[in-house]
């Protein structure tokens, strides 16, 4: 699939010119040519002219070849001048136009007329509904955008074009330029993955980022963000993130494994880093612009700053942070500080070189302070004080920027105007808040470092999930468990009879009974469990009571009872990324607070025992107090069989091994059930 | 106390006062002189006249009387000054100079020697090594700041000079004011609370803003802020929270509640709100300036927007913040709006007037929505599209926001900066991003509806804790704990003699036996502590075994064992706020995620109800799977008595209360600890 098109037309023919400024077809003209010198074709029914170029009545009537359409008519009239595209054997088309599948049903036929004419004449499109490009390397603006970006290496996708747009113009203002802008519209034929992988290989983009509403293709999609991830980040905000309704829950994995959760989790599980919030999604372009290279991580920090309170404030969202510290400053940088600053400076980190340092201080403090080979960046605080020298502070971190990364922070409003200019003028990003640094540099480096990506290839299309959410039954799911080496501990009897021998093979109690009932979910409301039982007499009386009180009892459980630590393994099969491991606490209160971690399939040992280590309560499975950490290997492999059977089997929605009790030496599954 | 002078003299002397641009003294005196008309005493042992008034050797020689001193000289020559001043009778006297305690033992004397010689005399005074005091209302600038504050209702006080400079600075360019500043400085004399005493009752002033680095006095300022809140909001953002250290934590109550926690549960019990970042805060000066009272609280909202991504990640926010949502428009209002908006936009709420929107579009839209008695504000996005009118658009938003709460985002830069500033200078705050408003409106819904905090007298000063952190006697402590009505279970037994009738006493098992060592802490990790003992028989042999292999071994408790949800309460002697009440629950994995509650002592029932209800696993204690809730009335009691007791023993550093095995019916003390 050819895209280079949509980035450096030779030709390109814009169908709906006008020569009405009001209007979207003016806006196209006139961005196209205020680039570099490109073959451009106007085509408009009603004008001869427009911006002084000649103007075609139809596409058919272009003289040349045109690699590029443009298309801005009426919604109802596309499908005509896409055909007409097609027989001009236009290769490539955006389609600005919006009244397709956003406005309902009727658009979406014509949305789907205008997807079967591309196939037909084999069009590479991207819309409708969209905004369009923006490639700065080579001068191209394809797009309405009233702002024309400044050049960067930084490449942006959007489901939103007005986000574009915000972006777009907040950029201009922070001095932070984009390699890229696709506006993905309603991607009727060209999704987000294509364009990722387009990007993947381009020279002139050195990081991604994508704001998301929905995915088309889940398990494509991360295959491309994974190949992506460790070459060039990859930062995503996904919206409506609360609002997706979720498939009625039947098991505790479906309620551990929400939506929203399994897509960060799938995100990560990529290498992408997920923010939520718009502020740190437009600062992580300016940190990106800083910082191209993720694969070297900045985690140990020093703070330099002319006040006391800011730094503070500074040093406790470092130490409250995820994967961020204060590098520790050695006793000889210490004592270098000392000679050069005043008295009153504290030399530890934060270094704070008071209220009346002039650039010149900061000069003599950088030069110490960039030598440090423990610390990977330096965050420079300025805050306006009576003396302070804001343009030629600025001029000082530039000069050090090449040394040791330096990240400023000029807090404060007029004050400081001249420095954040001095700086925007010179190529570095500035921050007004020590957060939004901090906070960006967090998201990164919780990415770091990198390790592969486990997410691979895999045949299951996922496609929207559409079992019954019928429960398995009990003897039928015990079978396939174990044909993937997950073996449920116990017996499953129908007969009274059977019950004394099975005990007698268990070997002595206390035993544990449980009515197996479709209409009987969590067992321990009800009475269908009973536990303690502690000699055979007792076993009889209890699968009377079973079998008389408990609804549609198929057959009794017995197990012997196994004491150790609880855990819940699952698996839900998620709308858009497939199956998705879950592993979590067991007990009332992992439930209540839902210590779990989630990983979409597959799984693969190393990335089981990785995931297991994530959830809250985690000490308790390392051994608190004395006790053995318990055998992670044996629940390594029952995810890993869980992961390996859930792809095999797309019919199963969701599955609960709940509880699996664990100890130093092993793993046992305590109950199974399994929904299709 | 007087402030009054601080804040509206009538006649001010400079010590220090200068010709030179450079120094404190000339801006000082240039602020003074740009104010309102006072009569203003420059002092100079170098000058005789400074900006055209004529200068005095000494205040003595000064004819008139001086109601305020602002003294700018050198540290060591401060206590002459201020003796002088005491002899001419200033009331007041602002220490601008630094050099005291913030640089050590000789600055500290130096402090110690103006605080004696200002009690000498009864000189009011503030500082030293602060930047001084702004009143916007009396067009007062008795500091140094460059900048001039704008008029507004807020009240800044900061115990950073650094943070008032930038919070100035950035507040102007946003357009945004305050009443008050005031700079705190090393507060050898006046504190916060004086401060805040008189803020309290300052009609200028309708909310409080502080940066605290820490507190002289925790009760008195908790006290303080108590009384405020229900009449001001009060914000505070607290550093140095991450890097405290803490005394050495001997007890599972003393690891339940660290400084920082403590500090912001102290806080939200007041009435306050807390931040952790100054972005957050700046952000909470503006959306106070626009929403005075927080006793009627924002927390249904409305979002209007000309583009759905960012209203997407709005809703998104909101949905996941605590305290809002997006309020539920009625479906005669939808009508309504699909009868003025183009067929494409969504008039769910958000309500997405999409891209082309002109002013008029949200005109229309805000004429309907404004009338929704369920929202308490309109969240209005504007993003920059080729047709969007900035300005025209922030003209209507001006019309509404007196009939419905408007908070208007415009993201982007150049492109709605005409709509900005027309929102500035009609006295409407912007904001740039979604969260910025979001996460303001969300701390302030957090405290609000408001509740008469419970925190009042009591007649304990807490001091540093200066204990040894020995533990008491256990007997001792059952002793002391049951004079406050907290029965521990269980018999303290040191005679093998006394164990057959105490467990005959006791009634049928499984009992519980446990070795009390001082040697011993966590019973559990060392086998002093033996569970499910069934017979006498058993019991014998157990007191054997602990007797001889438990070090220094001073008794043995034998008690019946409890079935029932494990809880633990606690109190630790915080340094700044004294007695701190934990609730938490019991067990590992709660130990291991720390999922406790904190209140500042005294607590009534009532706050004791309410603290419970703050945990994480509270559905525990409320009953899952049909279980019935615990008693929360006896844990409460539980609460209450302790605080009393720690209240009037200032010498107890920790209590243990671990476990408390609650039931529906009762709760039952299963082990006790008192460190002193």
């Amino acid at each position: 699939m050819n895209l280079e098109n949509f980035f450096d037309p030779k030709s390109a023919a814009i169908i709906g010119a006008s020569s009405d400024k009001n209007k979207v077809g003016y806006s196209l003209v006139s961005n196209l040519v205020g680039g570099k010198k490109r073959e451009i074709y106007p085509v408009s029914i009603k004008e001869k002219k427009i911006l002084g170029i000649p103007a075609f009545a139809s596409v058919s009537d272009i003289p040349s070849r045109v690699d590029l359409a443009i298309i801005a008519v009426r919604a109802d009239i596309v499908p005509q001048v896409l055909s007409d595209c097609g027989r001009k054997q236009i290769p490539n088309a955006i389609v600005i136009s919006s009244g397709f599948k956003e406005t309902g049903f009727a658009g979406k036929e014509l949305e789907d007329k205008i997807s079967s004419i591309a196939k037909e004449f084999d069009i590479t499109l991207l819309g409708p509904n969209c905004l369009g490009v923006i490639n700065t390397k080579t001068d191209l603006n394809v797009s309405f955008s009233a702002q024309k970006p400044l050049s960067g290496k930084i490449a942006f996708l959007s489901q939103s074009g007005a986000l574009g747009t915000a972006l777009i113009d907040w950029a201009n203002i922070q001095g932070v330029g984009i390699s890229k802008f696709i506006s993905l519209g309603n991607e009727s034929c060209l999704t987000e993955v294509e364009f990722l992988e387009y990007l993947e290989n381009d020279p002139d983009t050195s990081a991604i980022l994508m704001y998301l509403e929905n995915v088309k293709d889940g398990p494509k999609f991360l295959e491309t963000v994974s190949r992506i991830t460790p070459k060039k980040p990859v930062v995503i905000i996904k919206a409506g993130m609360g609002s997706h309704g979720n498939l009625a829950v039947m098991s505790h994995t479906g309620a551990l494994a929400p939506e929203a959760s399994v897509f960060v989790s799938a995100c990560k599980q990529a290498g992408a880093v997920t923010v939520s919030s718009l502020r740190a999604f437009f600062h992580l372009v300016k940190v990106l612009s800083q910082v191209p290279d993720i694969n070297v991580p900045i985690q140990q920090l020093i703070v330099l700053t002319n006040g006391g309170g800011p730094s503070v404030v500074a040093a406790d969202l470092i130490d409250r942070s995820h994967s961020l510290s204060l590098s520790i400053l050695s006793e000889d940088m210490k004592e270098s500080l000392q000679k050069v600053l005043p008295p009153m400076a504290a030399v530890g980190n934060p270094v704070d070189i008071i209220g009346d340092a002039l650039a010149e201080r900061y000069d003599k403090a950088l030069e110490i302070l960039s030598a440090d080979e423990n610390a990977d960046g330096i965050i420079v605080i300025m805050t306006p004080q009576m003396m302070t020298q804001a343009k030629e502070t600025a001029k000082i971190l530039v000069k050090y920027n090449s040394r040791k990364k330096i990240f400023p922070v000029l807090i404060g409003g007029s004050s400081v105007q001249d420095g954040r200019l001095e700086l925007i003028n010179s190529g570095m990003a500035y921050f007004t808040f020590p957060r939004d640094i901090i906070e960006s540099l967090d998201y990164l480096a919780r990415n770091a470092p990198k390790i592969k990506p486990p997410y691979g290839h895999h045949g299951n299309s996922t496609g929207p999930v559409s079992g019954n959410g019928d429960m398995m039954e009990f003897a039928g799911a015990l079978d396939l468990l174990s044909k993937y080496s997950i073996s449920v501990s116990g017996n499953f009897l129908t007969r009274k009879e059977d019950l004394g021998k099975t005990l007698e093979s268990l070997g002595a109690g206390p035993y544990a009974m449980k009515a197996i009932s479709k209409e009987v979910i969590h067992k321990t409301d009800t009475g269908a469990v009973r536990l303690n039982i502690s000699n055979p007499d007792e076993a009889g009386w209890i699968w009377e009571e079973l079998w008389t009180k408990i609804p549609a009892v198929k057959g009794i459980v017995v197990q012997k009872m196994e004491k150790g630590r609880e855990i819940i393994i699952g698996m839900k099969r998620d709308n858009t990324f497939g199956p998705t491991l879950v592993f979590g606490l067991g007990g009332v209160l992992a439930e209540a607070i839902k210590d779990t971690t989630l990983r979409i399939a597959p799984v693969s040992k190393e990335e089981a025992l990785k995931m297991m280590q994530e959830i809250k309560g985690i000490k308790i499975l390392q051994g608190m107090r004395g006790e053995l950490p318990v055998n992670f290997d044996s629940l390594a492999d029952i995810i890993v069989n869980l992961s390996r059977l859930s792809l095999e089997h797309p019919e199963i929605l969701e599955i609960d091994l709940n509880p699996v009790i664990v100890t130093d030496s092993s793993a046992t599954i305590v109950d199974a059930r399994i929904m299709v």
